[in-house]
């Protein structure tokens, strides 16, 4: 995958990596618009960051990645002022007393993969070119850091008011509690600095490549779409992906609870899939899909849902009532289907009562 | 009053200030008794704590309150290991890059006049006399530093698990939002470090001499009682009071909600209160006595309830159905009848409906 590597990012990189993200948010991340938005004022100000791997950092130098943290609902009307970025990098960097080499996305999805370029531009650092996800999921723990042993904290979170957090806990649950009820009294969203690591733990915990990997999977759908190709059909290939459902939206239930979005996406088939209907059901991200009662797809696994006209990635904020859609399987990164992996982010952590089946072995 | 201030708290003083802040803690402050083990235990093995005015310390030196948070109910059954305090002035020194001077406690009351107590004789520092209230109030802006403009950040707080927060906020009353979500979400009660200043600051906006007041109280009734005098006369000549209420307990309502004990106590008079009934509405501590539903004493003034028979002041967890009680009403500092301060501790930010009358003033 060497040569595909992406190196940096600028403004036309930029385009590609937002619609990719938003393809491996499955359905999280939030608003991808308003990240991009925000990247592009960051990269125009302070020039493309450079994308690197950890063979190009100090194997001592400190990774520190940044994110926002809440309900996408929230984020989408709570726009950040762009100090915080910077508050809640020094404040982890003043605690350990060194300062960044690199900084990264905890994962991937709309604003989430912006937010660390934005952060990057305005801090003059480099990006490491992985995540911690290689998809989005809705818990701090649920970071492939954390299973690899990695502390979430100290962390540090901000507010759009001016606030700051740091906490340094007992585990990484501990984190996740208390670092949501804050982001729910700071107002429902918060800028987060957090699983500060050196080079080395980060060349064994994190998910390689996750942002070339989003540029590539952005690219190849525009690149279809711009040469009249099916650009779904280039999407599946290239992510050995599985169309799980055609359909139209027919119900759509969405509420913000305990600093996360919740709800449900009804759709009925149309084409093959008419008779069935399919039901989605999504806490930030999409958890499972559901055909005709059945699970077709869970966690880990990324269910991913387009807009069936446009081709580009829809967010659980951004489905309407009478949208068409086309509805995406694309297997997780590998380290999620490790035992100790699933217990943390399989349909079982998130209440269902079916364990998990990788997407490739579920008949349809 | 200077002649009568004390210079130092051992194991002897130690009982006279558990009483004395349990009146000035007007049914708050915790468990006096639990406090009072602890501090008695930390002087046994470090030695007495020495008690000074600003006058006593570097003009430039660092000042650093310390407490409990947390409803009071829940302080009983979550006993603090002893780390927490050291940990929480260590995380505020390094925040700061200063190391403390002094101590101070935020209020007076059962266990947050000896909390400070413990973390002065565990780190060998000396102990402010002095307080942030001169009584207890629930919640951190209700701090005499506070309407003299100082803030209460960078603020640490700590549970028994060994989590740990750092905030720094906008204003006060964040501080309260954050910490107190905080603290609920670490179980209900912790640690904390607060209002760190310099002692010129605080020598302008502490209240001086709250823990020699409280020996004093308590050497007060103490004394009154070994010499079979009139304890309660003893102390409504000490401390200016009046005696407000005698009766029987009849009914008390208690729930522990937000990180607050609130709830009400009845009482029906005897003796010369026969055929009236007094109401008191407490949240940590007594907010208002209402005597036929009309108010006799209220916030900022203090309202403390004594056992009848020990004539020992009892807190608003330890107020239970049949007990025989007086219930006795104490003017506040003299900052609390400031207008400014009014608009944070009188009736009307608790919401009631009515506006503050002095104690003196009251007919009855």
């Amino acid at each position: 995958m060497d040569e595909r590597r992406v190196k940096s990012i600028g403004t036309e990189t930029l385009e590609d990596l937002a619609v990719g993200a938003t393809v491996l948010g499955t359905g999280g991340g939030g608003d991808p618009y308003l990240g991009k938005l925000m990247a592009r004022q960051a990269i125009e100000q302070h020039g493309p960051v450079r994308l690197v791997g950890p063979e190009e950092l100090p194997t001592d130098g400190l990774v520190l990645p940044v994110a926002m943290m809440g309900a996408p609902t929230v984020l989408v009307e709570k726009i950040p002022n762009g100090a915080e970025l910077e508050k809640v990098v020094r404040a982890v960097e003043n605690r350990l007393g060194r300062d960044a080499a690199a900084l990264m996305s905890v994962e991937a999805g709309g604003i989430n993969s912006t937010i660390p370029i934005v952060a990057a531009a305005e801090l003059g650092l480099p990006l490491l070119d992985a995540d911690g996800m290689g998809r989005a999921f809705p818990e701090i723990p649920q970071c492939s850091m954390s299973v690899r042993g990695v502390s979430a904290t100290p962390m540090a979170l901000a507010d759009e008011k001016g606030n700051l957090g740091l906490i340094e806990t007992v585990d990484n649950d501990w984190t996740e509690r208390l670092s949501r009820t804050a982001t729910v009294a700071m107002g429902g969203s918060s800028i987060i600095a957090l699983y500060p690591m050196s080079v080395e733990e980060a060349a064994g915990a994190v998910i390689p490549e996750t942002m070339s990997r989003a540029v590539d999977i952005g690219g190849t759908i525009r690149a279809a779409r711009m040469q009249g190709e099916d650009a779904l059909e280039a999407l599946l290939d290239l992510a050995s992906g599985r169309l799980l459902f055609r359909g139209k939206v027919v119900d759509v239930l969405r509420r913000t609870v305990e600093g996360f979005a919740r709800g449900t996406a009804r759709i009925e088939g149309l084409g093959d899939d008419a008779g069935s209907s399919l039901e989605l059901e999504f806490q930030n991200e999409h958890l499972v899909a559901l055909r005709d009662g059945e699970p077709v797809a869970s966690v880990p696994d990324l269910i991913t849902v387009l807009d069936a006209d446009a081709r580009t990635p829809v967010t659980t904020e951004g489905i309407v009532y009478g949208q068409r859609v086309e509805v995406v399987g694309l297997p997780c990164a590998p380290i999620w289907r490790e035992p100790e992996a699933l217990k943390v982010v399989g349909p079982g952590y998130f209440g269902y009562p079916f364990g998990y089946s990788p997407l490739e072995e579920v008949r349809t």
